[in-house]
């Protein structure tokens, strides 16, 4: 399904992942609309990422940026994940939200830790309420990667309960340039959660600059279930 | 860590995975006892793949294999994880044992069930006690593609708390012909056991024969930690 007339808000988008995905995305000629906590600081990225790309960025206050949109990404720290989904609650009934949050927990990341509800994209669709078409994505990719222009190794699991936002949200992934997959029911997030703090060890351990994930197997494109 | 001189027990060597961890063992000259409940089941089974690949293969009940062996690889469905474990807990103290279960619960296998330890190793080692070197291994990989030849795209992660343990799991993986990584705590064994539901319902969606993982990005062969 294309996005291609699609409005999408990068909630959190002054931090690392935020940012990069907004880049990409306004690179990929898609119309973003930059939030941030402080409506100023928002002007200011948006300013900055309009410079750099030659392109119109939009920008606005969270809640207000997310009111825009047709397509809202969240991109906050776990710690800021409740706060921020609150925030924007009341205005995203019916749309669908692409929650990137892993649930890290310092200062121990390279540990898994799953919160009671069994991962941060289930916690989000209770935060949200279920008229919300919650979709979890951009777990294990990279941020500082994804800030450059270089092609990243790593494919993005997409999880959710309903396959058309499943499909939007890959069709997002694309836009950034990586091949998204549908990775089964919103529940299923924790496998992609939980493979982050996997691979900040991986990091760690193998003095790598940034590991991913692929999948391997012979995939049919067109997707059958 | 080599394993070359180590005497390897596979614990349900009858079933599918099993069967093709010891097969792929035995032809890369690894010493083998192949176990299974009973013990004339495991005889069959072991005179079958000597008479495939003209080597010695021992075979016992599961206890007895355990007993007679340095490691101890453990291959059986969830269902028949905790007896199994408490078959054979009073004969591994001290060893290191390679759990391989994920907790799939048909008839939902697509959908992530972690239980309720956080993952089924982490239960293995409340089984087993504090005195067995528990590492988890092999989650991931199509026990079918296994069975052959082939070469597997598939990295195996590996998780165990004790880093010497560890590094005789990999060896072990290294044996079978796939590339073993260090995933980290066994609590971080919960993201693999999570991923065999996502790569199950990869398969279906995508009409694979076998989905796999690869970690990428530039690992340092040497690691660190």
């Amino acid at each position: 399904m294309s996005t291609s007339n699609h409005v999408i808000a990068v909630i959190g988008a002054t931090g690392q992942l935020g940012a990069a995905i907004a880049r990409r995305l306004v690179l990929a000629g898609t119309k973003v609309i930059v939030g941030s906590r402080d409506a100023g600081r928002a002007q200011e990225a948006a300013k900055a990422l309009a410079s750099e790309t030659g392109k119109e960025v939009a920008a606005d206050a969270n809640a207000a940026a997310a009111a825009a949109a047709d397509v809202v990404i969240v991109t906050v720290p776990y710690a800021a994940q409740r706060a921020t989904l609150t925030e924007i609650a009341g205005v995203v009934s019916g749309k669908i939200v692409i929650d990137t949050t892993v649930p890290l927990m310092p200062p121990k990341v390279m540990r898994v830790q799953l919160p009671e509800e069994g991962s941060a994209a289930v916690a989000a669709q209770k935060i949200l309420g279920p008229s919300v078409r919650l979709v979890s994505a951009f777990h294990n990719v990279p941020a500082h990667k994804l800030a450059t222009d270089e092609k990243i190794a790593c494919d993005v699991l997409v999880f959710g309960d309903e396959r058309a936002a499943r499909d939007v949200a890959i069709d997002v992934v694309s836009r950034c340039g990586l091949r998204g997959l549908h990775g089964g029911a919103l529940c299923n997030s924790a496998a992609a959660e939980a493979l982050t703090s996997v691979l900040i060890f991986i990091n760690k351990t193998y003095s790598s600059d940034g590991a991913g994930i692929e999948i391997t197997g012979t995939l049919n494109e067109r997707p059958t279930a």
